[in-house]
């Protein structure tokens, strides 16, 4: 079977653009086959493209293609790359920091700058606004129809070269019974948020299932909230519309209100700003954050 | 061939829930095909998932194995369970209520609950939160693939078992030229409202095409809507704007404005709070209902 | 293989009914591939439908079986029909003005109208308001899984009679240094505007990469917007929240904020009441336009 082409973008489903990149790969074979990954991405944000891709990557097949197209920079010099990850996956993106987590995650064998002169559709209207259907997208197609192989995409680069969100360096203090670190991302829909430390980190920093916790979220030297809430398995653990704490499906220490949402009641950005301390046990202080 | 799987979920399509649980239906068996019934399903509502597996399941091929994740209680000791339907169809879903129409409808031959230990997939983080991906999804691809059989998803229950909404048992009144029931679902795009009223009983209660109905729906003791519309064939046989009284298209009868949206106009909501009254004729009542 | 089915409505996809088209195309034929081209077209307006399908149907196979559903005269005596394009794709369509741009680009070579007494699904429920998946969807999957030729989709009718909306008559002005057309159509995710002037019109008014140029944009005599911006390669080439003209992707001219959203921010519409005027070079006069 030829490989899954799988494709993200910051497009939305509200328009015809994400089909435009459909049809050119069905152009190229029509026997490929190609599923969403996600298209609410962030707008112009690579950091989210970069944390969606590494929590849905481990669950598709070893081989999948994924095409990932957050681009702010398009039609600019910004360098269009495939990069082949260890597991024998690649990703097809702009390089731009969408591939920050992928790298320090599964890790990247072999990183390649898509040839533009080659592998470019020349069948469409003359624009250059529409890499991931004019340049991306029917790359990946070639690629997965086996028209091309993955040394003729383009020149190899270096793998140090590879554009990283700084952010990513910031990484979480995890000591006993006291965590900090900041809110990753957030989940509008559900309203979670997911903070940059492990779930395995709220183990090793000594917390057990049903463990009282008292979480503390700063904006700007402001509170944004705080309050105690339990250390559970799932959302039905604790009464609707309480906060928990639980390990969350991508890996991620993650806190939502049970059949609520927590970023919107409370107005929780995300971003290395939010900052969040969990501490062990309960506070005497008084909860606050300001409903909105 | 190999049956359809058919997903429908209250995740929204705005983050890679859903492409989670393809991405493992796929490592199951990359034959497999995957199709999306709605994501959009009310959060946390099992009645809702309920009334939209009645309207869509009628429209899929017999054998079709759809999974169904409106599950408030993941990771709690509720049952997740695969039915089997009278015509062959199989539903994966949270025994919560999401089988309340389909039992009285096509209904439930048989009734197993998921054996989690042995269907639960085991290459993803740790977590107890995401069972479409873990569980559900990941159990009706090996259904689909053939890797396991019916009988091998765990053990049958009793069908008098099955979580049942409360709301199903409310029936509607029907006699000569007079209807009563409740708003049963509403839909938010183009702002329509079905009544738990099946098309059928329009012509049983003697309304025949064209008839003015005067119909008043309550909510709590006050008048949300009431005025005079026809009972019509379809949108266009009244002026746009105007109300409208149709048999809706999932069997049920419905009411709207001809390219307007009756439910924002109105602030209509849904659920047996909300009761409706339709009366063959003209009433000289003034009509009321504010617009919001 | 069989032709893609390929399909657009106004539906969007928060309740089942785009699933519902899929599921009983699939109840013709498991083995056809159904894929989405968008679903949230401007309701009820087929000006928006035939836009999309002029921008989308040049990036698909040709042969490919394209079913457009926007039809607020579902159940009147509108006709519905089948047209075969000069590249051999079929639209399958109410002949509501969907077809204007098709007819105009790549040009029809037959139309016919579909005979409903032959091809309306029987195994649903009675209804009239669901042609999408009770006639269109229907009708389209017996063809591309050649249940049925092209001729017995229904008798042919002239082309000249297809309906074509009106607004497509309104021709651009093209001089020297200055265009003069109407806001076209609008994409509400990024916020740019498309105007019914061709990006080779741009060089035809002699305007060069980088030339500064004075955008006005009017509505019923009064100024929604202007100012003056760069005509660009891509939105890279200008600062974030600048604006700027460019070459759309879709082969018309058009105008954005980089990383901002041009329709939001001033509030612009489309239509034919929302002229706008492009002169090459910088402007004297102050700048306008209220951001909203």
């Amino acid at each position: 079977m030829k490989p899954l082409l799988v494709i993200q973008t910051d497009f939305s489903l509200s328009w015809s653009a994400v089909a435009q990149m459909k049809g050119v790969m069905k152009i190229v074979d029509p026997q490929l086959e190609i599923i969403d990954l996600c298209h609410d991405i962030k707008k112009f944000d690579p950091w989210e493209a970069s944390l969606s891709l590494q929590a849905a990557e481990p669950y598709w097949p070893k081989g999948t293609i994924f095409v990932s197209v957050v681009d702010p920079g398009v039609g600019t010099p910004r360098k269009a790359c495939a990069a082949k990850l260890n597991d024998g996956s690649i990703v097809i993106t702009p390089d731009n920091g969408t591939l920050t987590h992928l790298l320090h995650s599964v890790g990247i064998l072999e990183v390649r700058e898509i040839d533009e002169a080659l592998h470019r559709y020349r069948g469409g209207t003359d624009n250059s606004v529409f890499h991931g259907r004019d340049l991306f997208g029917y790359c990946a197609a070639k690629l997965a129809s086996a028209q091309i192989t993955y040394e003729e995409v383009g020149p190899a680069y270096p793998i140090s070269e590879i554009v990283i969100c700084e952010e990513y360096d910031l990484k979480p203090t995890v000591s006993n019974g006291r965590l900090e670190g900041f809110v990753m991302t957030g989940e509008k829909h559900f309203g979670g948020i997911s903070l940059n430390i492990r779930n395995e980190q709220l183990e090793e920093a000594g917390l057990v299932l049903n463990d009282p916790v008292f979480v503390e979220i700063m904006h700007q030297g402001k509170t944004a909230y705080r309050g105690t809430m339990r250390y559970v398995k799932s959302f039905g653990y604790v009464a609707v519309g309480e906060p928990l704490l639980y390990k969350g499906s991508s890996g991620y220490a993650a806190i939502d209100l049970n059949q609520g949402n927590f970023i919107g009641t409370f107005g929780i950005g995300t971003g290395k700003e939010w900052t969040v301390t969990v501490t062990k046990g309960e506070n005497n202080e008084e909860s606050a954050g300001t409903a909105k």
